[in-house]
């Protein structure tokens, strides 16, 4: 394993493989990780697209004016003048927060991994959208609880189906600790939650006294720059907000928060200490510094654009290319398009293939606990510019219309 | 608990507090880190001794030369160029590694944390001297592991007493997951593991088939530039190897290490991405580049000395002025003397009275997962300088002075 450097979606998603083994799906990925594969399955942002001579002028400062802090331990909460910047990129979504309720964790991924040992005992439920984000599974999961996916569609999670589930687990005598959620441009699915739908579930966590996670990492990255009201701002008591700074400035630098309630935030300061003691001084002063010193929002506004283009380069070319029988969806914003393969065709077997075809994606099934999602694939169009993820469709078409041959061919030797 | 920045080894410490509450703790030891209270409590090292236009070198070329890659995701093992270089740390201590066998992690605590996930369930009995590094108990306890002391004096853990303990508790049918020990300039006692002992306890590991995990963060910090044989390149296949950069370059980076068989490796590689995808890449190239274009090794032996001149004063300002009836150990090198009161006396009793004469410490009780060490402090030497150390000291000397007198009195009042 020692010398691939993986995307680390695509890693969690190797460890997440069914059917073939994990080194088997580590394997395949280092051959994808060539550069002539264009590769459609990670999760990375464009990096590329920053000023590094703001980023160094950023740097330069930490060290000359706080070097002796910036390269000292800090506690175990965060760095207060960081806290307050994460409120203000907050509140550039209308979300209040204040920053004694801010706790600053390694990516977002590390809050999740928090809740998890916080809240999750074996065999205790946790509700998730059908597909959902595969590194919250991997973190619940290893916690031992058991993620049971709710419906969703073009306008996200289905608040019917939540309280359907919610209903059904706790009349069966079990636990559900809490429902996690990527309200908006979810990964993998690229749709947002409809306002209408976040008033009613705001109203059913407080009705059934629900604990929300709502995991924010791409909502500022909206392709009309709307903003929506996120559930933290609707139900305060009853949702633990997760952010990150990776998808709006760098995942390099790893770092994430959340915002909770304040008995759950304090016993999450605890369990941040004892996971890594705390967060690295330097890369939150770097954060500090370039949310306080340079135009980032209006670097995230062109992200979104940048994005943008490169999410209708992947959709249009999909229209022209691929077969009449696939379906998939239209991302409000984010990085990842869902989509459904023609009948009876397994994206993990076909993995192989694209790869050899010389284009990858991540299979559905990685994106659910319960062996759903053979027949869907995810695409993420941040990383490649937008002529490379054309070719990239252009190639996973032709795939796609050799194995709908295939499957025709058989049907008709059956008939 | 938002406004105060605790050192984060204090912080654990209020986390573990007996008797009083942890809020309680946080209070007093927040009034400690008013500027006119010497504190001996922390474990921050003296992070200003760095060369801060060489780290501004470091960071700015980092930045110019690598930025997308710096500000990007990494791969869950972490960066191999970075692996390569603590490779070479290690053989500073001549222990052979290969960087494939490293593993990054935010410091040396999530090293602790991984290897707590991976081996301990509810019961499971960790072995560890007695007293041991307080984020270690904080780490297993997470877990809910339990630990057993074993004893030590001046050379160390005692090879003897882990067989005893060892058989004890496999003939009661529990299961022993690892011995943890820290064994060079050991926190909280300052000690170090004679040759002999870590022969002999290399051998115990093998023929008991104990796995060990040996913490090495202050290996390097000796006083006479001493190297002793590490347990990882006596019995390789039964040790995992834990490292650090906050002791020798900075803790502001959070760049620690472990070096595993593979298995166990493979298996922690897992758990790194679980946990939060992956480390830092922009500490990861600043750490890469420090080790490879900065002299290093000399920024290590003026820590060394540094600290051999830091430990001296307050040695030297003990033996003058604390009562008779105290004893200490003698540190090999690290950051921290361990200090048994004279009889009677309650460190975590005393606390608020030393605080109110302007000093801090850690009571010994932080250190023990039973409940013992209540006569015992530890006192560090890493971050005031002498002067201060020594002002410290007479303050302490005073407190205990006037403890000692009131223990008589009550002795004669009963007599």
């Amino acid at each position: 394993m020692s010398e691939i450097t993986l995307d680390p979606y695509v890693s969690r998603y190797a460890t997440r493989a069914r059917g073939m083994g994990a080194s088997e799906i580590r394997a395949l990925f280092a051959v994808a990780s060539r550069p002539e594969v264009v590769s459609l399955a990670g999760g990375m942002p464009y990096t590329a697209a920053l000023d590094y001579d703001a980023v160094a002028e950023v740097t330069d400062a930490v060290v000359r004016e706080h070097g002796p802090s910036a390269l000292q331990y800090g506690g175990g909460q965060g760095m207060p003048a960081l806290r307050a910047r994460l409120v203000e990129v907050m509140a550039a979504e209308e979300t209040a927060a204040h920053p004694d309720d801010v706790v600053v964790t390694t990516g977002g991924q590390q809050a999740l991994d928090l809740l998890g040992k916080l809240f999750c005992d074996p065999g205790d439920i946790v509700l998730a959208e059908g597909p959902s984000y595969v590194g919250a599974l991997g973190a619940f999961s290893a916690y031992q609880a058991r993620v049971l996916h709710v419906d969703m569609d073009a306008d996200g999670l289905i608040p019917e189906a939540v309280e359907d589930r919610l209903t059904q687990v706790r009349a069966a005598g079990r636990t559900v600790k809490f429902l996690y959620t990527v309200p908006t441009h979810q990964n993998p699915a690229g749709v947002s939650l409809s306002v209408t739908r976040r008033l009613a579930l705001a109203e059913l966590a407080r009705r059934h006294d629900l604990l929300v996670v709502e995991d924010n990492p791409y909502g500022l990255l909206d392709f009309k720059g709307e903003v929506r009201p996120s559930l933290r701002s609707l139900a305060p008591e009853h949702v633990v907000y997760v952010g990150t700074l990776s998808k709006i400035f760098s995942p390099g630098i790893r770092v994430g928060w959340l915002s909770a309630p304040g008995p759950i935030r304090d016993k999450l300061v605890l369990l941040k200490e004892t996971a890594d003691l705390c967060q690295s001084n330097l890369t939150q002063f770097v954060a500090e510094r370039w949310l306080g010193t340079q135009p980032w929002q209006a670097q995230v506004a062109a992200f979104r654009e940048l994005y943008r283009e490169r999410c209708e380069a992947m959709l249009s070319e999909m229209a022209a290319e691929l077969p009449s029988s696939c379906t998939w969806s239209v991302p409000t914003g984010g990085f990842f398009v869902w989509l459904r393969l023609p009948p009876a065709l397994d994206a993990g077997e076909m993995l192989a293939k694209a790869i050899r075809a010389r284009v990858a994606y991540v299979p559905g099934s990685a994106f659910h606990a319960d062996g759903q999602g053979t027949g869907e694939v995810r695409l993420s169009f941040c990383l490649p510019p937008p002529e490379r993820i054309r070719e990239g469709v252009r190639r996973l078409a032709e795939v796609l219309r050799e194995e709908v041959e295939l499957v025709e061919a058989v049907y008709r030797g059956r008939g």
